[in-house]
């Protein structure tokens, strides 16, 4: 079954792939040449959908410095209608809405193709940053002017650790329109677990039907990778941080857990019967890694019914 | 291996049952028959010792009324001396240290049998409590009147989740003369593989050699249980403490969580190299509960490489 289809009847299972578009800097024809070596790369993985994401500095979200300097990209809507014309499946393609005037965000939205484009709408990730366009006006464009283009909003398990509401958060946003969820890297599965079976009962009490929760996970090849995700928020349980940084080899590391963080969530999500997707990210733009990416996403086809 | 020379060497695995005296107020008669009844029942499982817990109010260590009135138990040391004579294994006593004068821990630990007796010493719950031993005291009284007897302590992996520093207590207890420790139940296993975790890569740090982790587990067949065990400190992972109370068959839902996390921490440990052994605890005096617990050791017996 197409995503497209899949989403619209709320079924999982299903994998997808999620890309950063090359920085704003790449000349313009190195720019086809790298997404011609990345669909080449991820053809054979027989993908249900690719994620393009939207990336913004974020600098507001964690007074630390950030471990990497953030550097601009290509704006994804832009990746996928010019580079990407090739590709076969549904691509969603993410709005960080903030950096977007509501003027350009409707002529985005209302231009897409509901059967080849998703999008997932992204607020802000401070309350401390100044906004073009908040996620709640975002929302309401898309169902003015496309409301048949599948909208799907971010899930994040560790906020449910802080707050326990995460699972009220999903439901809101299912009310605006949302017909899946997309969560950050997963390092820590007991808190997706939790995030997963908080919405479960709370959908079974409400006689609502779970949407598909896309559960994201990436390799991560050195200490720098480790830092970078923590800094943007993702918990890494203190026995992976000491598995990783102890290890002979941290990116065959993080592949294992990886897989098995990913194999244990789907199981769980099997038993509770909430459907899920699976999805890659390629965090890195080291060629081990993303080769590590492409293996990983290759295994957990193989185990993915759907 | 017995399971003395295997502490005595600091190897794993190995197999726990834990039980709690009868109450003080059982007619004298019927102690030896339900010592008699849980022989026979325990006899069949090959087990490589045996637990005695030593009960305490612990009234101060939560001040939410008790899910269970207290009700006070026989000593576990006289239950052994008086009632499990014709038992095979060594068995592992428990004392509450504050209960006690050091007068009375000193004429106990004397007349211990190092071939057949150990101890795990017990610190009051709370600092609130007025005792009559401290656990420092004990530790001492044991290496000057019987250094041979084999000492265990507890390790408290919720206490790790709250304030990282369990490992050090571990190593800071092994000064003390602790040759194992045992964990009260165990339902978060991320808690339990942090603090193995924390505990391994220390002594690997120190040049310490690690003694075995023995990780308890139990049924819960109520929801009332389960509150006793939230009431006691016992941390249950959010996703859980749902799928118990949305059980069908708490008892049987417990009971297969309780095997996969088991499971679960063995591999862990092993991958490791950290020793473990598996105790199981029957926490309540419930037929069906006792029978799941032996059912559970049982099973664990199939899983254990010792």
């Amino acid at each position: 079954m197409d995503l497209v289809r899949r989403i619209d009847r709320a079924a999982g299972e299903f994998l997808l792939f999620a890309l950063t578009p090359p920085r704003l800097a790449t000349a313009r024809e190195r720019v086809q040449e790298i997404a011609d070596a990345t669909m080449a790369r991820l053809r054979p993985l027989d993908l249900d959908g690719l994620i393009l994401y939207d990336i913004d500095d974020e600098a507001a979200r964690n007074p630390a410095q950030r471990p990497f300097p953030f550097s601009p990209t290509l704006d994804p809507a832009n990746y996928l209608a010019d580079n990407f014309t090739s590709w076969q499946t549904p691509v969603i393609v993410y709005r960080a809405v903030g950096k977007y005037a509501p003027s350009e965000l409707r002529t985005w939205l209302a231009a897409q193709d509901p059967a080849r484009v998703m999008t997932v709408l992204v607020g802000a990730s401070s309350s401390k940053i100044d906004t073009m366009t908040s996620l709640a006006d975002a929302q309401a464009l898309r169902r003015d002017v496309n409301p048949g283009l599948p909208l799907g909003g971010v899930a994040i398990p560790e906020r449910h650790s802080r707050r326990d509401d995460e699972h009220l958060r999903l439901l809101a946003k299912q009310d605006a329109g949302c017909r899946f969820f997309v969560t950050q890297v997963v390092y820590d599965v007991n808190a997706a677990k939790n995030l997963v079976s908080d919405y479960h009962y709370e959908c079974v009490a409400r006689g609502r039907t779970p949407v598909p929760v896309v559960f994201t996970f990436s390799v991560c090849g050195s200490l720098k990778t480790l830092d970078f995700l923590q800094w943007l928020g993702v918990d890494v349980p203190r026995w992976m941080e000491n598995d990783l940084k102890h290890a002979a080899d941290t990116l065959e590391a993080s592949y294992q857990l990886a897989l098995a963080a990913a194999t244990e969530l789907m199981a769980y999500c099997r038993g509770l019967g909430v459907p899920f997707g699976i999805n890659v990210e390629s965090v890195s733009i080291r060629r081990e890694e993303i080769e590590a990416s492409v293996r990983l996403a290759e295994q957990l086809r193989t185990e993915i019914k759907g």
